[in-house]
């Protein structure tokens, strides 16, 4: 028991390929550090709707195999409804719905309480442009 | 550093249609006005097992896409297991596993912490019926 | 307003079948009831890279739809360059990916405020062996 705290910060990627998968594990961890708390949560969210967080494998095979997954179920070009506004990212918009767009991690001592294997990962659909994230840490 | 706060509240929807996507961002947003919590997080959460909740695009040629995607990956009608209790709605609750039923949304200086696309939708995939979905802020 | 308090919990898998579904809404209640937290929330989130977590119905048929359409989108044995490293669990991640690996339950009352037919699932996609699962409530 005590008193209740809170930290916000935002990450910006402006990555090379349309599609990237960037690691933030160290990023969130220090962000966790800063904020000084012992027992929460901490919230990883993209702030854009062509966009997703997952936690999974650090292993660029299983990354390869999850990219050909969505781009199967949702394919770049393909006809999309979404399209007639100019638009050309509506395979990124379904992606982004397929992954979920956030995770939340919690804190335990003070740290992420991650299991051995996992990792987090900025998950970027439609990108060459600025895009942020946001982390909100809550706890005591 | 502070005291910690909390509210609850719950939203009902009678869908016309079976499935339908109804934009909620207002009346989250109004509710966490209502909180008074100027840190913190709200979970938007169905509490049915045939309904999802999503941070999207308001496009409707969007939301076409969406829908024509989970109607294609878990189509209305097809033979499923469920359907075996006298259920006619398999799909709904595959469409529910793949869009997730839920959403946190972060709060900062008292307001929804959302990207400038980003709207929280309602998704039906079983209506015509009451429907709740519960919103739970914590936070200081 | 109040103090902030919290609390947590690992829960330990270890199914017979490489995929089994469990249901864990019992063990997730209890552990609520044990943290004295009257209003805030439980994250429920699997600790490794080849499980999920969902709230859905407790009917086999419907879990067996769910395992059928996981299985159609990522098959086990198909060619993932995961399996590229020795590992052969490809499709597990996947589903992983697919299914979200966590759910955040709302605690109102001093109870996981769930609707009538939820009921909280460890989903293992890579089991006959050790697996852990993370509870971590946080609220006043």
């Amino acid at each position: 028991m005590g008193a209740f705290k809170s930290a916000t910060s935002y990450l910006t990627f402006h990555t090379r390929k349309r599609r990237e998968y960037v690691r933030i594990t160290d990023q969130v961890a220090d962000f966790v550090t800063g904020s000084g708390i012992e027992e929460g949560m901490v919230l990883v969210s993209a702030m854009h709707i062509t966009a997703g967080v997952w936690v999974n494998d650090d292993e660029p095979g299983m990354i390869a195999d999850a990219d050909a997954l969505l781009e199967r179920l949702a394919p770049l070009g393909a006809d999309y409804q979404h399209h007639r506004t100019g638009e050309d990212n509506g395979d990124a918009h379904l992606k982004s719905v397929l992954v979920h767009h956030q995770v939340v991690v919690p804190i335990s001592g003070g740290r992420l309480d991650l299991g051995p294997w996992q990792q987090i990962f900025y998950c970027e659909f439609d990108g060459t442009r600025d895009k942020r994230l946001v982390l909100k840490a809550i706890g005591g």
